[in-house]
């Protein structure tokens, strides 16, 4: 059977190159095609040289019509606001897109503007757009043409908190979401003096406290979890890693529920949730998620603590940002989009130590 | 004018260490014993090979009797437990103890069994010893003969929000304290698997959720402030750098002020309050603190943000954790209770990049 | 067809659990017993968590007759004198044994015997046992039941400099093999306090300088290359990342040779001798190789500079040093034993950023 | 009596704010001028927030006679080039030059071309400059009206190789030096992708093999102590660290001399050599210098090891690349210039771990 065709946008960013990478090695997808603005008439592997050896491509001027007619599927890897002018071009054509900026995954275009600075111009593209996070969303992914790949960020808050608000144990009223990223995050070509090596080694700090875009992502979802929006407090968080991102996350035990015992309750539901999962791992009581255990693998891995004493919960989620939290989260969508195996192609094993 | 003379027990654990490096360079003091279990008998600075060129000291036995008679002021810097035996017999020979374990920190008895899995056997001594956090308790550590030295985690949160409780500018019914250290605040002796380089590196982690020793500490200062008791959630984290400690502070708006323009209220606060300390700085508007800001120096930095949707601010401190966080809080106590300049000898400049 | 069964003895180390992660993901191989002192009768994904959801055994004692009843190959990851001890009674049972220690990589037993500060005491074996470097030695591993994987510092040094030797490209007389390694490879059981992460954390250093145990083994390879013994300087170095050894090699220009354009020629002649090997890369002339670009991967990246002033060239190499340097060579060497294609199981991409 | 006044232009590069931080804690010297393209009227302390609270200062723009009026002392931390053009207009006011750039330490202007790219353009100032290295070059430096500071790879190895050639202890003719820089060695302004912290942690990697421009001001110094030209092959590395350089030097062992011993006698010279000064530390036999020991301090760190059977000398040095390798290195000059106490400013320990 032949393979599925594929294209990425963006090619030579830290999203673009992971889903590239990933497709180069999938069974059933292949790589026929790579756009990059800057790299434009150069070998991907010039771009990319940690690819020697894997792929002879040269990255090509980013047109999205030159990129629906080579391929079957076309990731947009792009900062915000491409994937909205550039995917009707696509999907005309046919393909389908997944794309990984932040352009379709907000509903409400007042909060989108609000947070992202910018007005939504594609609605009829966003009104049809499934926002992509396997786990919760897999089903409509499955019939989508044009997938939102969920953010970094909101990943694990969302698979974690999610079934917790449907079931109940958990109160929306006052979460707040404390998130720790790698740096990676950042993207490639934001290489400013913050993310210069001497400057960013061995510091921790905060950005965009009370104002992430990703925050509205988070509380869409966790609203539609619960059946009535609700309002959060999100902090990124940056420390002196590559690769990762650990969210610790804060949500109260409803009133008529016993604040002891309540982690074990959540780690209860979350186990019957995601027992069949090959991706979500709720680790055993007591043990805390590290990002490390996730390095390089789809994995989210999450567990439930309990501050009885102040009735809340604390649910620590850990995920690979550049993995799970971008590329091989959007190959998951893919696969699902395409009726293949969830894991196919995006089942590496963590790199550990 | 004849210096005082220091002696250090623990003096090869990071805490012990770093006292000794600053009695080393401090105008008007001199180190004169230095005590050790585990170099007993061997050179201060064959155990910590950086001092070269910087001292002659030989470890001896961990002698309380013996530092007493040596020194005019003893650091305890050892494992909790140690200075609630052996502080007694330093103040009986009229000498100060300045302690940096937790046997003293915690006013409630059943509450520092409760945490730190120990009776509390010098319940005299307790009574008598003054928390040292210097611009908050300045006062009684001038006239103390006992100090209990903030913890690394406590000191920038009290810092932080004692000021802001105190004006009823945030309420302490809501507090959640997520707080990231970096590793050197396992000590030098707990080499163990977690923090091999190859495990700890490149990793972010959380430990000893909802149940941290530090949690009431921070409460009994924060609600002595308040003039009530109070209950908070304090979480720290763990990332892959040597010093800093980052805390990300919640509290909300009480109901009857504005949310809007929270963050510039505090901030004003803090202004007033710490505009004459020579070590605590309080950030321009916006710019969030780092760690690396801090590192070497005796300096906690911080700021406040503001998340009205959901009326709460959100105040970050910085500080280096062994420094801030342990020996040069240490010795700005030690500077108070002798009455010299409260910075001498710890003036130091943070060291950056 | 059935899978070739395998058990590693040492399956809770760095090299031990490197193979067992790649067997687990290898079609050809099934991981069928897993050996480890320490975590005894526990589950390996709890010794490893990161392998959570990939496997289910059981970790049991050391005994290789069990190994041997359970699997048609044993992989031994021990310390060095545990294969001496123990290949015997796997090989006695017909099955392969691929050991990853010093036991059986040095042919002149008086050599081993000073470095490794242990009598030889299965020479033997010693005498069957083939040196596992695949692009040199691979016909040799083809046949054989004993494989002595090469070291992680010797890999890519002897892939470098063998083939230059071999050609007269460059004399051996005067060889300097200058090399940085990561912590990794102090090994997972060794957590001591100079890897202590506060310790090791931001610090260069060098060790066993002048009588590193791997000397003699890049030693014996390059005599073999020149045909003729040959003594060379070798100089391990430490720097604070988790995997990857760079070696910088400097080798003179013969004297009937120009030493301007040197470089050209030796870039030439490697890539000649490795343009059909899956694993070798030969980088574009000028471009420095980096071990990150090798990072989670089986590729050793080469580049050769000249010195001509001083009539040098200098050849870097690259690899992970748990990957090529240990488990993912292994593997390959596995691979060749028999018979399936060398990159199976293997072939994984570099994890970059 | 009255502090010397002290400017420095490029005050918010790392070289110049290493120097600016010394100065505003020197007891003899005052910072009354700071220069910066960059930062020009913006404090320096919001260019270098880590300062707050140490200065009022303004950075204005790069103007060497406003510098020289302000100030007995100017240094000047510019990118080469800068040097050569302004430092004659501060010493025609009568004012000191310390130069940290290459302009003027290579005195053979053919030589300095070839490596710099770029010609010596004033060759008078040449003449009068004198190489700044405390240690081996004080006496002239002590009488300069412009001193050319030690470049940061360069000091080690010749604090270290010159005693030993000008005793006959090691031959000059096959010397080699490896050396390993933590990132801040490429500046602040420097912040492009190869830097960008994704991209440069957790990699090892070399750059400029056989033509970087501190060889030639290896070998003119160490030239001078053999009293002949020499040759020697540099290789620098980068590591993922911030501060610190550590140079592996290979030196061979005279024909007349018995190999075995040639540590010992090297060591012996040393310690004699440098008994005396505050900054050279000779470590105990067989302790590698590591640079952390050295880590924000003025601290050189030496030791010799041996390959008697290749009868190679291994010197090992460590430095902090910003501070002994350029900031404090170059308050040192200053006081030495003014007949200061060498050690005044600049006698921090060491910040560890």
């Amino acid at each position: 059977m032949a393979r599925v065709k594929v294209a990425v946008m963006g090619a030579t960013g830290y999203g673009g190159v992971g889903v590239a990478t990933y497709i180069l090695g999938h069974p059933q997808a292949e790589l026929v095609w790579v756009g990059s603005g800057t790299y434009e008439g150069r070998r991907l592997d010039e771009a990319c040289p940690w690819l020697r050896g894997r792929t002879d491509l040269v990255c090509v001027a980013q047109n999205p019509s030159q990129a629906a007619e080579a391929a079957d599927v076309v990731f947009m890897a792009q900062p915000n606001g491409f994937a909205m002018d550039n995917a009707g071009k696509v999907l005309e054509s046919g393909r389908k897109v997944i794309d990984l900026s932040g352009d379709f995954r907000i509903k409400d275009t007042a909060v989108y503007e609000r947070y992202y600075g910018r007005p939504q111009t594609a609605p009829e593209l966003l009104e049809e757009a499934v926002y992509g996070l396997p786990e919760i969303t897999g089903d409509a992914v499955a019939g989508a043409r044009l997938v939102a790949n969920t953010g970094c960020y909101p990943t694990g808050p969302i698979l974690a908190l999610h079934p917790l608000l449907a079931a109940g144990l958990v109160t929306g009223e006052d979460i707040i979401i404390d998130a720790i990223s790698g740096v990676s995050g950042a993207g490639r070509a934001k290489h400013a003096l913050p993310f210069h090596f001497p400057e960013m080694n061995e510091t921790l700090t905060a950005y965009r406290l009370g104002r992430h875009q990703h925050t509205p992502e988070i509380e869409q979802a966790l609203g539609s979890a619960r059946g009535e929006a609700l309002a959060l407090t999100f902090s990124p968080h940056l420390a002196p890693i590559t690769r990762g991102i650990l969210a610790t996350c804060y949500a109260r035990v409803p009133q008529e529920m016993d604040a002891e015992g309540a982690a074990d309750r959540c780690r209860a539901e979350l186990i019957q949730r995601y027992g069949a999962s090959p991706f979500v791992r709720v680790l055993p009581a007591g043990e805390v998620p590290s990002t490390k255990a996730t390095l390089g693998s789809n994995y989210c891995d999450i567990n439930v603590f309990e501050d009885a004493r102040t009735r809340r919960v604390i649910v620590v989620t850990a995920v690979d940002n550049l993995g799970r939290g971008a590329a091989s989260q959007a190959v998951q969508n893919m696969n699902l989009m395409l009726g293949f195996g969830e894991a196919l192609g995006i089942d590496q094993a963590p790199v550990f130590p």
